[in-house]
């Protein structure tokens, strides 16, 4: 039959300016030379595992079925923390270091099986102790392109380190939450999610909702971007179903001076 | 036969510190596993149309005939400006939103046929209000790499938004134009085409041309960045066909301190 | 046979921002449909040959033995230095300018063959003198692709402009070395080696060795980033083998103020 090639989609830290991410995709081309690699992104700020975390708990989806995953924000490398491989129901498989950053995104795809990355036969030979992702990381995901079964690449696990993340916090008048992360335009991404929001407005039925961040003025909100007027401040769910603040055409982030984890306050009316 | 796939060329403001550009990826090969997909750039600056209606009209000729461009530059997503496709007769397809950004192209390359992409067999099914980059854009893409015709992605439409660009001005001794966009280098790209340039020239076969940038000393017009000396300003018609500002070794816009839009004159004689 | 198709892999100084390495990619995919392109890097800073050398030293060999690096970086573009292309024992083939970019990876890779890219056969038609990387060098590594001999690209050359890097000093007590440039986590890369560094330690074998940064307080050397306490300095030696000075968690770059060039001594004991 005629088949795609398996994908692989890589999520970093690594950022733009060095040849890491590059290199670790010439390591799984060494080995996978037919597999197709995807740049999910290399922009998560440096270290941040929360933000790596929801970046790749938002994106799985999106892609075919059987896709690699392989997640990189680990500034534990060399430690303790486990490198670990994971199979999941919904098809999806994800490698990576055990420190929370595929937790959520293996929650929703269904855990089936987990294994540490343990076998010398699936690392580079002379892994070092600084650069799992070249080392240890894309090997695992370009053997899993190449057909391994997830149990040749080491040892069983049966706990995955969670994902701490702050939740909102919900009375029948208001959520509070927060900012999680800001994106490229400045867009303010919260921890409030659409099913929320909904119970919110089902008890207001006549008052429209409005947030506040940081104290601001009540910001209104939107159905779209665009049915906000020019230059004005917004509120909209966004593309992942998430509450957003946003200024049409402007950063939110440096018109509101905040950042990840100011305060975001959604209640009924105006006032 | 042996046939390469299809290839999907991307261009978008989505920038390289999320997710967006990723997942765009993703729902393409999910549709699309066989199709290639080249980064043309996702840098853009936020919602800027014009830089990059012009990025992509000085990029698609240098593609496969048959390339599908995706285009997301999209300040007005979920409003009614309309998302669609065109066929061109160059053979270069375009897809996004109808809002100048593929004008450009579109006119060089001919327009063959355009639709609104309207039929909801080839989006996202739940298409957000807020992504249609991912959710209509890059599956009307993927669906065109997979061989769909044109013509069932939507309704035929029959005028295209147009590009408006500012046009430089020119007399029978100077043109006057200006910057309109800044490259990663700090080059100051102008709207001033060689074509024009040589006009100029020709009257004034004796006395070379120059340019002054926001009234600044007149800079000298070199065939190539290297024939000027090492940190000296210099002018020059760049890859595509236009003339371009720069310093050797550093900044033009940094040293300058100009932005998009700011004055160039182009005269003869150095005085 | 089933064989993958030829790898090209790419590295420039054209940033994120702009057309320019997109517009590269769709030349390649234009000559050679079939070629993977794998996007190494286009961060290196501008201009910058040897941070751009010593990248592309560290990255080829995790790379598929028969790659074809096509780098770009390119100050002289449009003068005399040769566009040129070069063929190693161990299998891996450069293009790019002769500026000493390619000097390190291919003596490294040990040099086989190399040739000016001279003949208009295997040049865009009409190449511009500012854009080399679209009019000559991804043409010429696409004909590779394509399996085109490399004599075919030009006539042979016998000489490589060599790279002038700083070598550390090393005395019996110390080694003075600098910093050759700065990741995008701001650790500082050395060029302090591995083995540099075992003979110095293997002298003072009861004491430890430490690192001082600009006439720092002295910084203690880890086995792995990991192992240093949180939000502490350290030095390690990194995944390519040269000496890292680092801060857990935080930018080293921003916190001992030092750009490339910074001096950098390592010494025994901590006094």
């Amino acid at each position: 039959m005629d088949r795609a090639e398996p994908l692989i989609a890589i999520l970093s830290d690594f950022g733009y300016r060095d040849h890491y991410a590059g290199v670790m995709k010439g390591a799984i081309a060494r080995i996978a030379p037919r597999a197709r690699i995807i740049d999910l992104t290399h922009g998560i700020p440096a270290q941040a595992i929360a933000a790596g975390a929801l970046m790749l708990a938002q994106s799985w989806r999106y892609f075919p079925a059987r896709t690699i995953f392989l997640a990189v924000v680990d500034p534990g490398v060399g430690t303790t923390r486990l490198p670990i491989a994971i199979e999941t129901r919904a098809g999806a498989r994800f490698v990576g270091p055990d420190n929370g950053l595929l937790a959520r995104a293996a929650a929703e795809a269904g855990v089936r099986r987990m294994v540490e990355l343990k076998s010398p036969r699936f690392r580079l030979a002379d892994a070092s102790s600084t650069f799992h992702g070249r080392d240890i990381f894309a090997p695992a995901a370009a053997w899993l392109a190449c057909g391994a079964s997830i149990r040749a690449l080491g040892p069983a696990i049966d706990e995955l380190t969670p994902l701490v993340l702050p939740e909102p916090s919900v009375t029948a008048r208001r959520i509070r939450g927060e900012v999680l992360y800001i994106d490229g335009f400045g867009n303010l991404i919260t921890n409030i999610s659409a099913s929320i929001l909904a119970r919110l407005a089902a008890c207001f039925r006549t008052k429209p909702l409005s947030v506040r961040i940081n104290g601001s003025a009540p910001i209104k909100i939107y159905r779209a971007y665009g049915d906000a007027p020019a230059d004005s401040s917004l509120a909209t769910v966004g593309g992942f179903n998430l509450l957003e603040i946003a200024i049409r055409d402007a950063s939110a982030a440096r018109h509101y001076r905040v950042q990840a984890g100011a305060s975001v306050v959604v209640t009924a009316g105006r006032a």
